[in-house]
């Protein structure tokens, strides 16, 4: 009985596994992606790296992805979102630095004046950097990022930040790790304020976020250690730097690039010019009305070079007005 | 006839299961330890964290573990490996550079005088270091590394270098990531030399390797990107150096943390200062037969301050001569 079983018991369990590959195939993997370039070229990508029969076949330790963060997984505008914090932080502590009123670019952001605040270049940033991120123990910044994504709201949308992320780009995410992929973000923001939120946002964690940095101290504070952020740059994790961040941290040349702005352009450079398929993103923001439209003149995630030279490097542009059905997550 | 045979063909699953179990659990996961208190501690530890109603209970993501690699996970005698790979390729580059014929502590080195080179102090490391390290690129590197490690052999064991790991802690890594922790290397040496084998030996990937490093740029190179290492020190991963590296590498205190001299004092001292359960783990050299015996008074791998406190906090002093049932690995 068993014998004559067996065989019935063995193409149940085919028809079974036929019936997931069949409805795994047909769901689509990016629903909020249109039928398009960008989305054809995604799919026969991943497709090419992970059958294992594939000329293009790459193992699956070897599967590394990479995404900014700003202006590629979440938006940037009106300001870079770090920087948000950075000013509403300095409001917040400004009773506790009674000499800011007359100091700049202090002064300038006590009175609402941002522009003119910022228009002391980078070692205005630099200053109001310091003042919110440094003298702290890594805990207690931790912390205060936590407190304000918890409270604060985008001028515009009035959403918390971490929720004006876009759709496409978390399912493209999810997407390669279910082929084995493995994630990291490296980011011009900082690294300490992005893993704040990466695995929760993203489903990536702290060990894989790469980004800019200030040098930490490791101290005895009543009689326990401390690491505390110190007012001297480490790292500054944009255009050349993203390459060496990534080699620092990650170790090998990923296969996956995805940016929006010049301040990637090495990364996609390094990743492509590797041998074997490499695939290069970059998401151009042409959508006024669902989210923001700027690139070569844009005082915040410039892309010209990326778009004069991305298509002739066989990098993908995505066009986010007609490649995405959906902007924002829900 | 279904419905009579299902309960049949259910509780042989179920005894194949049972049966499954019963073999796992019986299994030692540790058989070149011998039984003893370290032994007990570290599979009370594991338990302890990983069993769901556990009041220790921590969550995979955050079961961290960070593992020093000279005279903890392979052998330091009678040199740091890698300044074994310095002093013989300094040897191998000696006739592209005739001038380190007159120069210290290259000159030393030429003439076989290790001690009279390194009584030069930090800077006649440097110097060594930079000769061989620096000037060419990541990829020229590795290669190198590769190749050195292919043929150069252990001056006592005949054996290449990447053999001499301890069989006890390639089963620790192996027990610790069947139970869903995630192992990096936190080492003193260079975070590049590292990379190149530790994956294959250890199972840990180079984006979980953390360690001392030289700056690098990045260049385009007859038009193809490099990334090039400088002759410049980026970070020292030792001492306070190593909370300092795990932080910005990893993002996260480690649960977990082995060593075995002072310089991975700091990152027991950060790791089981943590809240919930911790394990600090020293390795004391204490087999000169199968190994070598050293501690206090070595020049390599110094352990003084680990013994005097290691055990008021709690750490977990492993001896080798007694503890180790096997050292080296097969």
């Amino acid at each position: 009985m068993l014998k004559t079983n067996r065989p019935k018991r063995r193409s149940a369990i085919a028809a079974l596994a036929l019936l997931t590959l069949v409805s795994t195939a047909s769901a689509d993997p990016l629903p909020s992606w249109n039928d398009g370039t960008a989305k054809k070229a995604i799919i026969a990508f991943v497709a090419r790296t992970t059958t294992a029969d594939s000329p293009d076949y790459v193992a699956p330790a070897a599967r590394i992805a990479t995404f900014d963060n700003d202006g590629c997984l979440w938006a940037e505008q009106p300001l870079y979102f770090q920087l948000i914090y950075i000013i509403e932080r300095i409001k917040s502590l400004a009773p506790e630095h009674p000499e800011w009123k007359d100091t700049e670019p202090f002064a300038s952001i006590l009175n609402g004046d941002v522009k003119k605040a910022l228009a002391g270049g980078k070692k205005a940033l630099l200053d109001l950097t310091m003042a919110t991120h440094a003298g702290i123990t890594t805990e207690e910044f931790d912390q205060s990022v936590r407190d304000w994504l918890a409270t604060a709201r985008h001028p515009k949308t009035g959403r918390p930040y971490n929720e004006m992320v876009y759709q496409p780009m978390l399912e493209l995410l999810a997407y390669l790790r279910a082929n084995d992929f493995k994630t990291f973000i490296v980011t011009g923001g900082g690294i300490d304020f992005v893993r704040v939120f990466a695995e929760e946002t993203y489903g990536i964690p702290p060990e894989q976020v790469v980004g800019s940095s200030i040098k930490t101290s490791y101290e005895i504070r009543e009689g326990k250690p401390a690491l505390v952020k110190l007012p001297e740059l480490n790292f500054i994790d944009d255009k050349e730097g993203k390459p060496i961040g990534i080699h620092q941290h990650i170790g090998r040349r990923p296969i996956f690039a995805a940016g929006n702005s010049d301040g990637d352009f090495q990364m996609l450079e390094w990743t492509t010019a590797g041998k074997g398929a490499r695939f290069g993103l970059l998401v151009h923001h042409t959508d006024a009305e669902r989210e923001w439209a700027y690139d070569r003149d844009s005082h915040i995630g410039k892309l010209a070079r990326g778009l004069d030279e991305g298509p002739k490097r066989g990098w993908t542009i995505v066009n986010m007005k007609d490649d995405w059905a959906r902007v924002f997550a829900e």
